[in-house]
């Protein structure tokens, strides 16, 4: 009879609940993952990963095209063909066998089936045979299952059976025409992509584009996306969807759109709903409201990380989570102290105001920390400066005629870096010098003599250090 | 008849020249700057730009080439000639037009012809048509000149009429065969640009390659300019060089090169052989030494910046120093308060143990602070870790075929990090998170909570830190 008693016991084999369950085998527990799909999550096969290879082939060409020398050699056009069969080997072709391997390497027990949480400590696994399996876990059970798609109400919607993130990064052929509901980061990256394929794209957001984010990188994105050959309809309400012979139809305030599928990217709802929670005292499909150490408040025995805990919904930011609840787990089950105090080694103090994100758009957007808007939201005494990327000696090395914005928001009171937004072609790699500004709480006086090197594009931080000007 | 008293006379109109006029006439100086060639110096038309726009279009071809999807659409070949008519807009076509309107813009005078320092906080300026000026200083006199190529002491040599990084980086025509002499970054640069021209190149170098860096900078290097068809002689003397109508013969310990031409690349020389400085009592031809305000020891009115005072040879480490020396200038002429302490807004720390620095060769290079080696030998309290880049997703996804080496230098005793060395194509942006790291002295338990956006190349950050071990 398999071992059904472990220290630790995990709902969801993303890279999250990898992670978590790592740092915790590493700190001597036993762990055993439950998972109903693929090992490996979201991530692996229907999100970062496929989405940003279906991005990366476009984003070199383009480089390519922009310098001359370069471009003379450049005589044919992207192939999608091969674009999604490059896709399809960083999705292991959908099958997890790799990374059932590292688990077993790492030291991580593996249930196939469905666990719900049936009792304090106590998960019951149904497996893909219908036999059920109870665990107990000796000092925590922690959720890691993620979210999906939101499917908003929407007329029709439902029925016309809509592509999400999941079709839309793991599809076997591109469709002549997408419409694409709502103004995120999967819109923004989705769109890029299939236009890039010679798709017709259509978006409609209910508002505006990358909301959250510095109003610039919106601005910028819809620019290009239209200059892509995109359509973008903004502040603009879906009312009906309806599909047809003739494909999907989706009807807006004063007009209708048809294509051949429509991608419906207006948020994400939390994998909650069907693991038990009313068992313990916990409405099913709500988001898991935890502590810093991601401790479920009200639990002494249950965490949280991840998307399912709504603080920040990215695979980084799920792994830093998962870090340190493996690590808090390990440490309480071992009776050691807890170093739970902000940016202590148990807990997750970046998800407040230091969270980076890239949207794999071209052009791309890189920020982290606060917005200007957040920032004096938040109560901060705020300044902030902008300028143009382009005007950067190694942005017009990099590509001719570059376009991009930077922003950086300072706050005043204690002179240190509270957020930056680079917004242009290839700024992602430029994010980690900000997010190491915002998270060290590096002083400006001190980021003057951080010299960037002549002539990368990471210049811009003179420049804006500049525009700021220096304290003396 | 024109002003010939300034508070600030500047030799050399190179980025240092500017940057430390330009900080000067902020704080309420006025400012003169006295240069004998094009304003904009050695890194506008001789160094830097030409040589990046040299090596750039290659590196994004190569980029495209190594992405399926975009592979495919690249048919043809660099187009060398755009290569050079692209540098030549990047060098103005050794135009300075441009430079001179800015520094009008900026309210810094120009005295075209060659300085020397005729007594203390005097200079004597002979113009190209043989009239001479005196120009007098209020508070101070800065050397800006810069260094040129070293041609050292072999055997025919100089009779030779050999390159120097000048004649390379702006040359007209593509030899078929180039030999270079040395083994630091010009000579890598070049070999890499040269031979992506289809050059047939041979380097020779006394010692190693690329010696003051990690070790695996070099041999990455060197392995890949002979996967490029380079030729790599290491521990190698040259003894003799000749030029006859075949060309350049250069003959080493064993064997004979017949070559196009002949590069040499083997170091720097200052630029203060005629500058006058025999008289103010120092010795003609020597690097200027200076403290951290850039004031030359033993004076209380001469600065030196940039190239010359041999702290850093590099660009942006030139306008660091001269952000610095600008405003300490203005403000000991006010009388206002010196902040000179270290990471003091009128010193320049950085260039003792944080210098950042790129290597744009294929794969880049990019190092700052301390290597393992520096580090040990300077008594720090060292341990260092390696981890290959190829091994992130993010950089799986920027290339097929990735393959890169990354290593952070630990201070043991303070748990910051002292240097952090990346080697892999396209590696340069990554620098700046490792620059604010160094400088800001962000201890490392604060780093494990800048996360890297996935999946970037920086996630590279979290490999290093997890190989390191978390401090609890």
């Amino acid at each position: 009879m398999p071992t059904t008693e472990y220290d630790l016991i995990i709902l969801g084999a993303g890279a999250t609940g990898e992670n978590l369950a790592e740092r915790a085998v590493q700190g001597g527990l036993t762990a055993v993952i439950v998972e109903n799909e693929l090992v490996g999550g979201e991530c692996s096969y229907w999100a970062c990963m496929p989405s940003k290879a279906l991005l990366r082939s476009a984003q070199a060409l383009r480089a390519a095209q922009s310098v001359p020398g370069a471009a003379e050699a450049v005589t044919g056009t992207l192939d999608v063909a091969a674009v999604l069969a490059r896709r399809d080997s960083f999705t292991s072709n959908w099958s997890d066998d790799g990374q059932v391997k590292w688990m077993d390497g790492a030291g991580i027990d593996l249930v196939r089936g469905h666990g719900r949480i049936t009792a304090a400590k106590q998960v019951t696994v149904t497996a893909p045979d219908g036999t059920t399996t109870v665990l107990t876990a000796r000092h925590a059970v922690a959720v890691a299952t993620g979210s999906r798609a939101t499917i908003p109400n929407i007329d029709g919607l439902r029925a016309a059976a809509p592509w999400t993130s999941r079709e839309a990064t793991s599809t076997q052929t591109v469709p002549a025409s997408l419409v694409i509901l709502g103004g995120g980061v999967v819109a923004a990256e989705m769109a890029t992509a299939f236009a890039g394929f010679g798709t017709a794209v259509t978006v409609i957001s209910r508002s505006g584009f990358l909301g959250n984010m510095e109003p610039f990188a919106g601005e910028l994105i819809v620019k290009a996306l239209r200059k892509q050959g995109a359509t973008v309809l903004l502040d603009t309400k879906t009312t009906k969807v309806t599909r047809s012979d003739a494909g999907v139809t989706v009807e807006t305030d004063g007009q209708s759109i048809t294509a051949e599928e429509v991608l419906v990217a207006t948020g994400r709802t939390p994998r909650t709903d069907d693991i038990g929670l009313d068992s313990i005292g916990l409405t099913p499909g709500e988001w898991m409201n935890t502590d810093d150490t991601l401790l479920v408040r009200g639990f002494d025995w249950l965490y949280a990380a991840g998307d399912v805990t709504h603080r920040a919904l990215l695979t980084h930011q799920g792994k830093y989570q998962a870090r340190a609840a493996g690590d808090v787990i390990a440490a309480r089950a071992a009776g050691e102290p807890v170093s739970d105090g902000p940016w202590g080694a148990h807990v997750a103090t970046a998800d407040h105001e230091a969270v980076p994100q890239v949207t794999f758009t071209e052009p791309e957007v890189a920020s982290v920390g606060l917005t200007d808007k957040a920032a004096r939201a938040a109560g901060y005494d705020v300044r902030s400066v902008d300028y143009k990327i382009g005007h950067i000696a190694g942005a017009s090395v990099h590509a001719d005629g570059y376009r991009g914005t930077a922003r950086m928001v300072v706050d005043e009171k204690r002179k240190v870096v509270l957020g930056v937004t680079f917004v242009g072609p290839d700024v992602s790699e430029l994010l980690q010098g900000a997010t190491v500004a915002v998270v060290g709480e590096v002083p400006i006086d001190r980021l003057w003599h951080a010299v960037p090197a002549y002539p990368t594009m990471n210049e811009i931080w003179l420049r804006l250090l500049e525009t700021y000007g220096r304290p003396t």
